[in-house]
């Protein structure tokens, strides 16, 4: 499928975004109010568009990549400096056939995120995060174990090698969610994120907690439950954490991240629009809101077409995609702002300034950490996960 | 405020709800695609109109309040009976000013919500939920003790009586968020939802389990924590659970409530469109979502303006008024389909039927209660209430 053709498959009405499809249809004042309640600013203005460097345009306009830029703010303090950083979301399309060899297509991918990581260090990214299983197609949905190939040694892969290289020379933290070959265990895989320090060192790993169960999509035929807890990597820009992909309909993950410390918390994603859409603009953005720390929410895009074609237990015909990726990746604030989102259809860079001070801030006026009441929750679920656990039902006396 | 100053006052560019201004100015295809990513249904066609009976279509237009009817499907299946059950939402204004005697002002307000009740009946429906502390002006913002007047018991008062004769009458379930006196135990307070089943019986009550300390406005002025924990009401017509206004910002609070059983929360509110507009229409839906039932936002409308001025701890003069409830009540469903709002700037009635044996589905689909690892989150919040609590936090070795 060519670029033109698959742009018009994987708009929306014709437009790459709704809040593009919203900026061309509605009169400014209209458009101010659902952009107020789409993606508004508690009490406040709307989140700035970040000026970038020209050069930086024109090259994301000749690569042909989405580039966008925002900047949440936060309060002026009095006792702390202001803590900003640049953080920043790649997605994109795999890059070759999948008929072609693994070590090409790979490879081809390598390059083309080479190109988005350098743009984004044209503009002084300080923390960038790759979408999930960002070496590879999606490929899970074939059920075919062929993919398996693809896995990597978290520490000695290559992916791992090549962003320990660009982290160095950009002084940049890179977050990279690969398939994780474990050679230590019994050559077992894992859904995981390395996390590369901006000296080029790798800092640490998070395997992906909650795995996808979702109709007849079982990713546990790939890989299991992670046995990483829910860690937060503490670098020299942020305190950081990855919700990897499914994980993110799981409220308890987010809120762990959240307990931990994390101010960022990165969600890379693989998710196709009949599955999903109308729950991607909600679920990161709730985990912002109620942890008190920016998300940000990364999908693949486009549509991956495989060799054989494979059935998807819905009673449909046999079919050789997935469906479409629809990218539409962005970032959400603690003060329930968020960015637009990145094109349905296109590679993209997502590029935001934060001031970390803000999750507290937001913590110190909404007052859900003082009034969560841990305890409670604490005693309930570990009644819950008993055998013999009694549900609080309140029965209608006068019924039968 | 007359009531057409009012309504300009609370529009979104002149239209009563976003909905209406995106249909008023998108063309068909770019409408489409908005309202799938805005309250779609996962990969299938929107919440349908339902057909209301054209005496009540009248009596909305004559009483001057907003009425809407939808209807959430769910697959036929071969070894239960569907279990369709109607719904409904009732938002509205108080209707004296605030300077009237209280019990007029209460009666009046009880008299309204009875044109409102008795409206819902005339559709046949089975469950309906009114705002929180409906019977009051929500005069927490003032900090004034005289409005604990409006308290009443929960068993005894004034409103639950009125309600009984109601649900009787209509073979009803009436759900009645209070401000609740109890006198067996000096005399306190509570934020409290009564349950009125359909023969007019009181079947329990839930007292509002996280309390606001949003900024300066802090509600344990009034009540205190509740201490009922998360009951789920077996009534006639399906299981249902009370999230009560500031415990949508948690959770584990809607988490519970899924725990035990729940297959309807409502979400009882009052909260004005600077504060928190922005995350209304993401809050609810991501419980809905996350936990597989259907949840009933209601938040009251219009502006309370107060017979003495107050301040609000954010640098700003004093003033009458909190600011404009906007209303906005609507359903959300697991599927992650949802309603539009009801209106911005008048009273409002939202009637739904809905399969409860989506819920079950949904859970099958998608299968978050079976990946959702309760245990380790159980064992998380055991260890996070500890007071030598360490987060889990994996420090880069190159910092200093």
């Amino acid at each position: 499928m060519s670029d033109s053709e698959e742009s018009v498959s994987g708009s929306l009405a014709g437009y790459p975004t709704l809040h593009r499809l919203l900026a061309a249809h509605l009169p400014p004042a209209a458009l101010k109010e659902a952009n107020r309640l789409l993606r508004g600013y508690n009490g406040g203005d709307l989140v700035e568009e970040l000026q970038l460097p020209e050069r930086l345009v024109s090259l994301a306009k000749n690569s042909n990549f989405d580039l966008q830029g925002y900047s949440f703010t936060a309060a002026r303090e009095e006792m702390r400096e202001p803590h900003v950083v640049r953080a920043a979301l790649v997605q994109n399309k795999i890059v070759l056939p999948t008929t072609y060899p693994f070590l090409e297509q790979k490879r081809a991918i390598m390059s083309r995120v080479e190109t988005l990581i350098d743009a984004a260090a044209s503009a002084s990214v300080n923390i960038l995060c790759l979408q999930e299983a960002w070496t590879m197609p999606f490929a899970f949905c074939t059920r075919e174990k062929t993919w398996c190939e693809f896995a990597e040694s978290a520490e000695e892969g290559e992916s791992t090698k090549f962003l320990q290289g660009l982290a160095k020379k950009h002084n940049m933290v890179i977050i990279s969610p690969i398939l994780e070959r474990d050679e230590n265990h019994g050559n077992i895989l894992w859904n995981t994120a390395v996390v590369i320090g901006n000296h080029g060192n790798v800092i640490g790993k998070h395997r992906k907690n909650h795995i996808p169960r979702v109709g007849d999509f079982n990713e546990s035929t790939y890989y299991m439950e992670g046995n990483t807890g829910n860690p937060v990597f503490e670098t020299v820009f942020g305190k950081v954490a990855v919700n990897i992909c499914y994980g993110r309909h799981h409220p308890l993950n987010w809120l762990a991240f959240g307990l931990n410390g994390a101010e960022i918390v990165f969600n890379p994603s693989a998710t196709v629009g009949d599955l999903s859409e109308p729950m991607w603009p909600i679920e990161a953005r709730n985990a912002a809101i109620a942890n008190g720390y920016f998300v940000g929410a990364i999908n693949r895009v486009g549509t991956e077409v495989f060799p054989r074609p494979f059935t998807s237990g819905d009673g449909k015909p046999e079919h050789a995609d997935f469906g479409h990726f629809y990218g539409s990746s962005y970032f959400s604030s603690p003060d329930a702002s968020c960015t637009p989102c990145l094109s349905r259809c296109q590679d993209g860079l997502m590029i935001v300034d934060m001031d970390l001070n803000l999750c507290r801030q937001v913590k110190d006026k909404w007052g859900f950490p003082m009034t969560a009441r841990y305890d409670k929750y604490a005693h309930l679920l570990k009644n819950y996960v008993r055998e013999d656990f009694k549900p609080q039902i309140i029965k209608d006396p006068l019924l039968p």
